[in-house]
């Protein structure tokens, strides 16, 4: 495998501060699976009574642990005592023997935290179609659990990496119904993408109490407009997951659906916290030296703004020149083209660091190539098209595509 | 602009030798638009008579030239006299104004050859968004109609490239009712791919007789089989178009349906031929070091196998793994997933250069990783996918994403 990589220049300066959740401990090891000298196991463990809802790779392929969290959330909620992720091996591909070898890592983390081996949620991340090796993670377990601690997030957040360059976290709190609740969450992926290295795995915890099929509601709105808004390389990972963990020990009042006045707070600081760790999983895009942000309106839906600003995300040539530096509004023209959805050819403005580019079908007269160029020179790229057609809008965030993308996936596994 | 380009390994060795076609005359000419010491402009002339139908881009923003050809050829098909193709510069995206210009260089052809402008076909490849001078083509076209000569194909498919390494034609005889006809084709493109320098067209032409309707339906059917069964980089351009002509020289008997029994070597010769174009179109793809072959079967329908094939023939994972000569299966079971269409995973069956790969959900315990990777080293990768579900295929063609793309298309205008 490859050697390790030099921290993403698009990276958070440091690791945000994360205190502790109230119901949730965790604790990290080194299996040696794949990774020498560095952990590459995660145990969370959460109190009775905890709420989890998830989401999951739309893949056609899914991994077994991505089968087994489904099968114990049907809806996509229930109940959990236990998450276990390691890093390295995807379980993914292997067949029955793959099953059994998830079954045995939930067993013997039931076996330790007193709970069923349905109550332990699953992710694996790594290569796909190799064995995992149970042993390797059960022999772990007892000392796992003798080490839970409430205070272990960044080791955790640094445990489930595979290709990822830094660690990633984020740490909010909301009032509800006047009571403050913490909200902590960490990801990995550098990319959306891949079944190798680089599938996106994320996981939220509260201590607010939110009955599962609410914090199922919260999750779905909250993925959409932040893990659902992100491409690095347009592939879908046969494990991406999205979880969030509520575990009720918040001394709020009960609260019975999404849409209550007094969770206000919480969803929108759930919603930014989201979004600040898909942001965090683009900026760790393989390669990715440049950071981008594409806003799309005047689009006759919000569903078509978004498949217009992913067609933008998604062009090879698009992202290409923008690791060139070169503000090419040609093939972002050519990009809104391609998505299928309506434009307005002659109405069609485009901005490119809030400058003007191009308006009324044409290039802009008011276009200052040097103006955009300096633009174009920084790290942090922002496009705008209005389509002309209607009122929708939305933005997503991708990266460029660079030698170091080629480099990092053509020369990976030799 | 980037200077010229080496000749891509995959070219073939020669062009071909391409005979004259009854009833079809070309003239190049160099109009120093974009170009330096190269022709960059191509007149076709047809006799009297001449049926033509067309293909063009799906794009929601055409160029100017496909707007124009769609308004002339209403369902697909008509009547030409004429074709005229630029290349440097796509006359894209560039307002009213580019629409009179290209109204001046049709007059100035109609002018030359005798016949009304709308019966002038025309094709512009190259920058999008700048102005296309007129002056620059019209003033050349007293020559171009001097020097209309039946020979001159190479010369026709040289001077219709932009980022082309090399010139694609194709030729090939089949017999109707009896009767020897001629199919000659040419295209450009070094990918589906971009607004920029790399639009697809593809202008075929035939001595046979065909109703325009009739050879409406053979064209659909036959860019079914090609020109929609390739992939460089997944990018859609604003201008591509595959026109197919028939001067009606050849003295077979009235044709009046597609299905007519007497065209059906015609048919087949005209698929093959297309197939071909479309694949030195992959083979002189963007950086492309090695051409792929991706075969779908077991699919539930030709649409999802070729959906599939696509998911595979696009993702950015694959193309980098072969670029790398690596026979990663697992980033082939990622792109299969992400297709959408139905699969049975733990049926799953991959074979690489023919050679046993992954079976039953697992890796195949016939896998010899010197074997696949012998396989992998050479320039010519096949990749065979059944996917488990019923009985349906396709066949899609594309090319590995190399630094050389991304050398290309990061540093192309600087």
């Amino acid at each position: 495998m490859s050697a390790k990589l030099p921290r993403s220049p698009l990276a958070p300066p440091k690791f945000p501060d994360m205190p502790p959740v109230a119901g949730v401990r965790l604790a990290v090891a080194a299996s040696g699976m794949r990774y020498q000298g560095r952990d590459d196991l995660l145990l969370m463990a959460f109190d009775k009574g905890t709420a989890v809802a998830g989401m999951f790779t739309t893949s056609k392929a899914p991994s077994a642990p991505v089968d087994w969290c489904r099968k114990h959330l049907k809806q996509g909620w229930g109940t959990a005592r236990a998450l276990l992720v390691n890093a390295g091996n995807a379980n993914a591909f292997t067949g029955k023997k793959g099953d059994q070898a998830l079954q045995d890592c939930a067993s013997a983390a039931a076996g330790q935290l007193g709970c069923t081996k349905g109550q332990v949620m699953i992710g694996s991340t790594g290569v796909i179609g190799v064995l995992l090796d149970a042993g390797k993670i059960t022999g772990l377990m007892p000392g796992l659990a003798a080490n839970l601690q409430p205070d272990a997030w960044q080791a955790g957040a640094g445990a489930i990496r595979t290709t990822d360059t830094f660690a990633k976290g984020a740490s909010a709190t909301a009032t509800i119904d006047g009571v403050t609740v913490r909200i902590n969450g960490i990801a990995k992926g550098s990319g959306m993408i891949a079944p190798d290295m680089a599938t996106m795995l994320a996981y939220v915890a509260t201590d607010a109490a939110i009955p599962p099929d609410v914090l199922h509601v919260l999750l779905r709105k909250a993925v959409n407009e932040s893990f659902n808004m992100i491409s690095v390389d347009s592939d879908t990972s046969t494990s991406d997951t999205v979880m969030l963990f509520a575990t009720g020990k918040a001394a709020h009042g009960p609260l019975t659906r999404a849409g209550d006045p007094r969770l206000r707070d919480f969803r929108q600081k759930l919603d930014a916290l989201m979004g600040d760790l898909a942001r965090q999983v683009v900026r760790d895009g393989e390669g990715a030296r440049k950071f981008i942000a594409i806003r799309v309106g005047g689009a006759a839906s919000p569903r078509a703004a978004k498949r217009i600003a992913m067609s933008i995300a998604n062009s090879p040539l698009v992202k290409t020149a923008i690791a060139g530096e070169d503000a090419n509004w040609g093939r972002i023209v050519m990009a809104v083209g391609k998505a299928g959805e309506a434009a307005n050819r002659d109405a069609l403005v485009v901005r490119i660091g809030g400058l003007p580019v191009a308006r009324n079908g044409m290039a802009d007269p008011a276009y200052s190539e040097s103006r955009v160029t300096a633009h174009m020179k920084g790290d942090e790229i922002s496009i705008d098209v209005d389509v002309g057609v209607g009122k929708a809008a939305a933005t997503v965030w991708t990266c460029d595509l660079t030698h170091g993308y080629i480099d990092i996936n053509a020369d990976y596994r030799s």
